[in-house]
C-alpha cells in the first residue's frame, strides 16, 4: 500500500517536470515562439500519455513471451481490464505501473523539442514527436526494462541516463542536424548568441525538474523501500548541488563572469548523470559524477555550438545526451559490480537507435511534408502567424 | 497511517490548485488589473479556510441528527478539541478530513473569481465570495456528500464535477450576468477579444491545476486503496490527455489556426468530466469523457460569448459549469450502476441552487453597495487606482 | 516504512521552497538584478547540501557525546556508510534524516540573501552564505535540536520559528545594517519606495513556500503520526490564513488601499509565527498567533523601514526575525507546558548569536573582500555589468 502510494506520487511528481521542461524552454528561447513553445510542450504530454496507452506500455513491458528484441504491444488493459485493476505487479497495482512509465514516455518528446525550437514545423513536430514516443522510445525501453537483450547482457541503466536521456538527447542531435540552425545563429563566421527572454521562467523550470527528479529517480525503486529511496534522494540531490558547483566555477573562470544559464543547466547535468546509478554508488561518488557531469556541460555546449555548429537554443543535446552517457559509464566506474565496457557498449546503442531513428523518420518527414518554416515565419515568430496571437499581448512597461 | 498521510497530501495538492487559479486567470486577464486578481485569489483561499473552520465543515457534514436538507453547523473541534485530535473517522483524522475539505471549499469562490475579473468592485466581491464559500457551498454539498437528499436518492458525484465545478461554474453564470460585460467586450455590435496579458503563466496554471487535481480526485477516494487510487490516476489522466487532443483539433479546424488557450483549457475541461466519475468508469469510457469535455469547451465559450453575449474572461462558465453537468451525467452513460436521469436531476438541483442563491445574494449586493467599479477605474485599471502600484512597476524592455 | 517517506516527502517540499524564495525576491526587487538575485539563490541550495553534507549535519547532531554546547562535525557517513544505510534512526534512515535537515539548512541562507538584496558583491555574499549555512547554524541549531543546553533548560522550537526564522532573520538584520541602504533608498530624508518588478512572481513565492511549509512543519513531526501530523497542518494553515487577513485589514485601513504585498507577506508571517509551535497549540491559539503575526509584520516593517531607516527589500527581516520570535514566545503564552520566560530568553540567544556571527563574519569580509558593489553598478543592475546579460533580453512589448 505504501509501495503503491510511492509510485503514484512519483508518477505525479515526473508530471509536473513537464511544466518545468516547458517553462525552462520558454525562457532560453526568444518572445516570438513563446506559445510555439507551449503548445508543443502541452501537445506532448498529451500525446504521450494516450500512446503509451494505446501501445507503449505493452511494447515496453511484452512479458515472458518477449523475443528480447521487438515485440509490439497493444493498449493496455484490453483483455480484462477488471483483472488489471486488481492484480497487484509488485507491491503497486498494473494501473500505477502504466502511470508512472507513462509519464517517463512523454519526456523523451519534450527533450527533442527544446533542440528544435524556433524553426521547426508544428504539425510535422507533432507527427515525430507521435512515433518517437509511441514506438521507437518503449522499443528501446523494453531492451533494458523490458527484459531484453541489453538486460540479459548485464547493462544497467536504474532510472534512465540512456533509456530516457540519452535517448531524448540523441534524438535531438539528430533533429536539430537535419533542421539546420535558426536563421541568424551563424552569420558570416560568427556565432551568435540568441538570447532567450525570461531568466525567472529558466529558474521556474531548473527548480520544477529538480524537483520532480526525485520522484523520476526516487520512484524508479519501484517501491517505498526506506534505506533504497533514502539513498536515491540523497544521490540524486548531492550530483545536482556538485553540478551546478563545477558549472558555476569552470564558466566563471572561463568566460570571467558567473553566467546564469550554465549554472542552472549545472543542476540538470547532475542529475542526468545520476540518473543511471542512483542507487548503486556512494553519496560520495555521486559528488564526483555532479561535478563531472557539470564540466562535460560546459565543454560539451561548446563542442555542439562552435564545432560541431549545430543550434540547439536550450542545451538539450549536451545535457541530456553526453551526461546521459556519462551517467551511464559512471556506473562500471563506480559500482564494482558493472563493468565499464557493458555500460558503454548498452549507451552506445540505445543511443544509436535513437539517433538512427530520428534521422529516417525525421528525415523522411522533411522530404515529404517539410520540417522547417519558412524564413519570413521565422523571423516574425511563429507566435502570431502561426499560432494567430503573441504571448504577451496586452504587456505593457511603465515608462 | 497510510491513509491518513494521503489525505494530507492530497489537501496540499488541492492548496497549490489556487496558485494555478491565480496565474491562470492573470494570465488570461489585462496586466492592468493583475495586482487586483491576485488580491482576490489570496483573499479567497484565506477566507475559504475561516470560513469552513467556523461554520462550513460542520454544515456540510452534519452527522447523523441531519434533516437531509439544512442543518448549520458551528465551528470545528469547538466541545471537545482533545477528542477530535485523537478520534478515527474512517482510516484518517477529523482533522484531515476537515483539511482536505476545506481545500475544496475555496474553489468553488475561485472559479467566480475568473468570471467577474476586471471589472468586480472588490470589496463586493470579497463579500459574496466569503458567502458562497462559507455558507452556500456547504449547504449544496451536505445534500450529497454530507448524507443529504442528493445521497438519498442515489446521486453520485465522485470528487465534484457538480458539488464543487458546476456549483462555481453557475455560480458564475448569475454573477458574470448580473455584472455584464466588461466596457470593450461588445462594441457596436462587434465582439472583442479582450487578450491576457501572459500565456507563460496560463501554462503554469494549467499545469499546476492538473498536478492538484490528482489531489482532489485521488484524495476523493478517502483512502490510499491501492486499486481505487490508481484507476483514479489513470482515469483522471487520460480524460485530460483526451480533453487536450478535442480542443486542439477541432479549435484547430475551425479557425484554422492552432489555438494554444483552448488547447490549454481543453486539458481542465477533460479533468473537470472525469471528477464525477473518475472512480467507477473504465480508461476507455475516461477517454470518451475527455474527448467530448473538450468538444464541449469550444462549443460552450461560443455559446456563452457568442449568443448569450456573457462576457467570462477565463471561460470559467464553460470549463467548470457546463462540463461539470457533461461529466456528472456521462456517470449515467458510462457506468452501469448509475441513473442517467438521477444524475441529471442532481448536477440540475444543485447548478440551479449555485445560479439562485448567486443571483440573489450579489443581486442584492448589487443594490446596497454596488457590485461594478466606475467606466474610469475599469478604463485605467484596477492595480493603480484601487490598489496603488501596477503589477509590474520596474518592468522594462531592452530596446 | 510510512515515517520515512513522510519525511523524505518533507524533505522535497522543503526543496520546492528555494523556488519559492527565489520567486518572491525576484519579484520584490528590480529587474535590472533579477539574475543576480537567480543566481544567488542557485547558489545557496548547492552549498547548502555540501557543506551540510561534509559538516553541517554531524556538528548539528553530535550524538551522545555532545558537551552542549560546541563540537564540530564530519562529513556524513564517514566511518561506514553501508551501516548509516541500513541503520534506522528512530523510524526513518540516517540518509531521510540528512536530508530534511539539509533542505532546512540552506533556508538560514536564503532568507539574508533576501535583504542584502540589489547591491550585495556577489562573491562576498557567497563565502558568507556558505559560513553561515556550514557552520553557524548547525552550531545554534545544536544546542535545541542537538540536545544542547537550550534543549536541556525546556526551551521549545517545534520546527524553527527560531533555529531557522528568527536566526536567518537576525543575520539578515546584521548583514543589511552593515551594508547599508540601497543608493536611491532614503534621499533627502525622504523613503522611497524602491518598487519590485513583477508581482506575479510574488505570488508564485508565496504559495509555493506555504505549501512546502507543509513539509517543513509536517516533516518536523519526524513520523507520519496522523494525529500529530493533521493537527500541524491545520494550524499551520489557520495561522497563515488569519496572517493574511489581520495584514490586510491594517495595511487597508492604514494605507486606505488594499495592499498585494502586505497582504501576500501576511501569509509567510502567519507561517513564520506558527512553526515553534504548530503541534502543541490549539487550532483557535493558532488563529489568533497568526492575527498577531500579520499585524507584527505592518508595524514591524515600519520599525526596521522608518524607524531604524534599514533596508530590506523583501522585508525578511521583518517576516523571519521579529514573527520568529513571536511565534517561538506565543509558545509559552498558548501552551500550558511551555514557559514564556524560557522561550524568551532561548529565542533571544539563538537571535543575538546569528546577528553578532554576522556582525563579525560579514564585518571581517567587508574589511578584506568588501561586500557592498560600487555605485556605478548599483545604478546600471548587477545583471549586465556582473553576469553579462539581462534577465529579459528579447523582451520587447507589442505597441
Amino acid at each position: 500500500m505504501v509501495d503503491n502510494l510511492w509510485i503514484l506520487i512519483s508518477a505525479l511528481l515526473v508530471f509536473i517536470m513537464h511544466l518545468g521542461f516547458s517553462t525552462l524552454e520558454v525562457g532560453l528561447t526568444r518572445q516570438k515562439n513563446t506559445i510555439n513553445v507551449l503548445f508543443k510542450n502541452m501537445f506532448i504530454i498529451s500525446a504521450g500519455l494516450i500512446t503509451y496507452a494505446l501501445i507503449g506500455f505493452n511494447t515496453m513491458y511484452p512479458g515472458d513471451s518477449f523475443n528480447n528484441i521487438l515485440s509490439i504491444g497493444g493498449p493496455i488493459g484490453f483483455v480484462d481490464a477488471s483483472k488489471n485493476l486488481t492484480h497487484a505487479y509488485a507491491d503497486y497495482t498494473y494501473y500505477s505501473d502504466f502511470l508512472f512509465q507513462a509519464m517517463f514516455a512523454a519526456t523523451g518528446a519534450t527533450i527533442v523539442s527544446g533542440a528544435v525550437a524556433e524553426r521547426v514545423k508544428l504539425s510535422s513536430f507533432l507527427l515525430f514527436a507521435t512515433l518517437l514516443v509511441g514506438l521507437a522510445y518503449p522499443i528501446a525501453g523494453a531492451w533494458k526494462w523490458g527484459g531484453g537483450f541489453l538486460d540479459d547482457m548485464g547493462f544497467y541503466d536504474f532510472a534512465g541516463s540512456s533509456v530516457v536521456h540519452a535517448f531524448g538527447g540523441f534524438a535531438a542531435l539528430a533533429c536539430a542536424w537535419l533542421l539546420g540552425p535558426r536563421a541568424d545563429k551563424y552569420t558570416n563566421g560568427k556565432i551568435n548568441t540568441l538570447s532567450g527572454h525570461s531568466m525567472p521562467l529558466v529558474a521556474i523550470g531548473v527548480f520544477l525538474l529538480w524537483f520532480g527528479w526525485y520522484g523520476f529517480n526516487g520512484g524508479s525503486v519501484l517501491s517505498a523501500d526506506p534505506a533504497a529511496v533514502s539513498l536515491v534522494f540523497v544521490t540524486t540531490s548531492l550530483s545536482a548541488a556538485c553540478g551546478i558547483l563545477s558549472a558555476m566555477f569552470i564558466s566563471w573562470f572561463m568566460n570571467k563572469k558567473p553566467d546564469y544559464i550554465i549554472t542552472a543547466n549545472g543542476a540538470l547535468a547532475g542529475l542526468v548523470g545520476i540518473t543511471a546509478g542512483a542507487d548503486v554508488v556512494s553519496i560520495w561518488a555521486a559528488c564526483v559524477i555532479g561535478l563531472i557531469s557539470g564540466i562535460l556541460l560546459v565543454f560539451g555546449s561548446n563542442l555542439i555550438e562552435r564545432i560541431l555548429k549545430i543550434d540547439d537554443p536550450v542545451g538539450a543535446i549536451t545535457v541530456h545526451g553526453i551526461c546521459g552517457i556519462w551517467g551511464t559509464v559512471a556506473v562500471g566506474i563506480f559500482s564494482a559490480e558493472h563493468s565499464v565496457l557493458t555500460q558503454l557498449i548498452g549507451t552506445t546503442i540505445i543511443s544509436v537507435f535513437a539517433f538512427t531513428f530520428s534521422l529516417l523518420v525525421f528525415g523522411a518527414i522533411k522530404k515529404t511534408l517539410g520540417i522547417r518554416i519558412n524564413g519570413k515565419l521565422e523571423q516574425q515568430g511563429l507566435d502570431l502567424l502561426e499560432h494567430g496571437y503573441e504571448a504577451y499581448p496586452d504587456f505593457k512597461t511603465s515608462s
